[in-house]
């Protein structure tokens, strides 16, 4: 069994899709964000940058382990079942830079792009627009590797599990705030329908019920 | 035989310390971003998202292997040698949870940090205090974590290399900054003096000569 640690925000969706994908048998416990639950001392044993989502593998060989941030918990969780990771050669490095590209660029950026257009106390036009620029360029990229392969990685990936939820919320909004930089966007369209109409996504776009 | 595109940037000297730590032969590829560098075209071929480092592996099973991302670098690198990575259980873990944390969270909010207080056309209080304060809470949290253990993983990892070269140009402007929340820091300071004495870091963060 694996306690999984989550709020309903990208980087929580992504593990809950791994999770249903890969079938193992997980249980929730929400970390309620708006309440201030992640600074609570039980979770910060598991997530000490007190952020979700985080797990802990009851049944890893040699007793449990905890792993926080999503792409090691991705990383983990592929290991762990042979899934959605090839265990070596070009695959595997291109599933990697590309969960890399998510976790150093997509994150960050997205969500200063968030919180400067939705959460800070004062508009700052340079700084929105920093942050949308920088969304829309990056989705421009992600338009052009989708135009050269069906996946992030070539295959289906962690990579993918990675960048779906934060680009499906982003995507309708950067698409018509920079239509000059992420132009039609065909290739990100067609992968946002084929990996939004897998199940297991569907499922873990939906956890945690609140 | 690795080509090794890089710049005298943290994210660049990530991988040119794991090169001189694991003693693989590799060949300098300056990529000048004062030139705009890395928008041209072969550049891109290798990292589709105009950033340094990149590599090509030259002698990959199977024909070259090209990798983007410092963090997906260091992965390659260390399965590649077998060095700096467990192969498996808790240790890998922790190793990876560390490096994705300096990748999603050192890296992109000092990032910001720097361009606010340095590159910014406009200075920009709340936005200054913001990335500060974060580089602060972060560095905490590196503080706490080195209080428990001796490196970022446990023993020294790629976690340990990819972090170094933010937090030794950071620390002393962030802990002076921010006194009240980062502290003494004399857990990251005794870490800084561990990680720098080591001769491959010392070459490593000389890369590239300009």
């Amino acid at each position: 069994m694996i306690d999984f640690y989550t709020w309903t925000t990208p980087n929580g969706r992504k593990v809950s899709i791994m999770l249903e994908e890969t079938g193992l048998p997980y249980e929730v416990h929400p970390v309620d964000l708006g309440k201030n639950e992640q600074f609570a001392p039980e979770f910060l044993k598991v997530s000490p940058n007190n952020r979700i989502p985080a797990i802990v593998d009851r049944d890893a060989d040699g007793g449990p382990v905890s792993v926080f941030e999503s792409g090691a918990i991705l990383i983990y969780l592929a290991e762990k079942t042979g899934k959605f990771l090839a265990p070596k050669g070009e695959q595997r490095a291109k599933a990697l830079e590309w969960l890399m590209w998510q976790m150093g660029g997509v994150g960050p950026m997205l969500g200063q792009a968030s919180h400067f257009s939705n959460s800070a106390p004062e508009k700052i036009p340079y700084a929105i627009d920093r942050y949308i620029t920088e969304a829309a360029r990056l989705i421009k990229v992600l338009d052009t590797r989708l135009g050269d392969a069906a996946f992030m990685g070539g295959d289906y990936s962690i990579a993918d599990m990675a960048t779906y939820p934060w680009i499906k919320i982003a995507f309708p909004l950067i698409a018509q705030a920079k239509p000059e930089i992420v132009g039609e966007g065909a290739n990100v369209k067609r992968w946002l329908d084929a990996v939004g109409a897998r199940p297991a996504v569907q499922r873990g776009m939906a956890v945690p019920q609140t």
